[in-house]
């Protein structure tokens, strides 16, 4: 049975590296006592040794092992034989790239779909959509497809912002920029504020933490969803 | 000899369609009586028809004619034998997906390199860069390439916002994300704050508006430039 934690960031204003997910995942990670951690978004540039120094760093204050995958000389295999991974943020450009150039989509989906509990943060929560194409980040390198996992039938945008309205900004809006992209793509969006959650279990999908999430689906009004909301069969 | 006019944005916010640049722009086109507009980045999902009256619009103010690239035939030969070029904005990937789509890069290359005078706004602005590695724009397509007209020895970042002092917001800041295009790219970005735009006279690159730019280059903390500063030996 699928069990996923995806969320919007890592990072909440104010508090350490996952500080505010850390009583979820003793929960979520009750039966794990060694994570593999996907390095590969790189963060600001971080080296996939430095990225992992920092992950397990605060796994350490729950009493769980972090080995990055870049230790492993089988990726694969290590996917196949982790009792749990987690995927951080970065760049989602360079993270995707980076799992088609090694083929490890396919393999991850397998883990997923078989009951491998996987954290996502950011990058590594945009990559469970069916595609990438909602991600904020910067095309700083060409992955050869857009389409990722596929473990959720709609895509994330992470890091969801509201439009400022005292901006004099023109830059498009968060909101104006899932609009175009439903003139190309149908799969719902779920705009996933910053401590917003979702919680998969087999094919259970509930919004997760204090904050509404907004809902975007292809020709209509985009809409607000709270806290223990199910989302099952957004599509 | 080149001829570009390359402008982050192409309004400003409290004025019209490119209302501040209209001065610039009879200036700019004084030899040219109609100009050929490419539509193609679609800004909010608009029909090609639909944004090329907008277009029409604002420069009826200047009396230039505007024909859309999509009321023509045969688009290569409409570039090669326009007196003028126009490229407004909208989604970066949409664009560059149509211009590799119907082959068209090699022959706006041509077409600026050898003179036609060429306004780009915003993803306009953006592939007269090496790549378009550095847009903000979300992935709702995924064109073969990200390289594109080179006509510049240099990346642009249309829209530059400066980080907010007072944002809770983590996802990353547009400064954080050009470093990150540094771990992969060399060339030197321009971060173009709206309002900026560059005037480009053969190779002479010159930083115009009443602004200053931010500038990039790899392994250099960023720095700032003042209006009219030389930019011809950027890279």
């Amino acid at each position: 049975m699928k069990k996923l934690l995806i969320a919007s960031t890592s990072t909440l204003h104010g508090s350490g590296y996952l500080d505010y997910l850390l009583d979820e995942l003793i929960h979520f990670f009750k039966s794990t006592k060694t994570i593999v951690f996907i390095p590969y978004a790189r963060p600001g540039g971080l080296s996939h040794e430095e990225y992992t120094k920092i992950v397990q760093k605060a796994f350490r204050k729950i009493q769980k092992n972090i080995i990055g995958l870049h230790e492993f000389e089988d990726p694969k295999q290590a996917i196949n034989q982790a009792e749990g991974i987690f995927v951080g943020g970065g760049n989602s450009y360079v993270l995707v790239d980076q799992l088609y150039k090694i083929d490890l989509l396919d393999t991850l989906k397998v883990a997923l779909d078989s009951g491998t509990p996987y954290l996502g943060t950011s990058a590594g929560s945009n990559i469970c959509g069916i595609s990438m194409g909602t991600s904020n980040d910067m095309p700083i390198v060409h992955p050869q497809s857009f389409e990722t996992l596929g473990v959720l039938p709609f895509n994330i945008n992470p890091h969801y912002l509201d439009p400022n309205p005292d901006s004099k900004h023109m830059g498009e809006t968060r909101e104006t920029r899932i609009k175009e992209f439903h003139c190309y793509n149908k799969q719902a969006v779920i705009g996933l504020r910053e401590g917003s959650f979702l919680s998969v279990q087999g094919k259970q999908i509930t919004l997760k933490g204090a904050l509404n999430a907004r809902i975007f689906e292809q020709n209509k009004t985009p809409y607000e969803i709270e806290p223990d909301s199910d989302l099952s069969d957004l599509r």
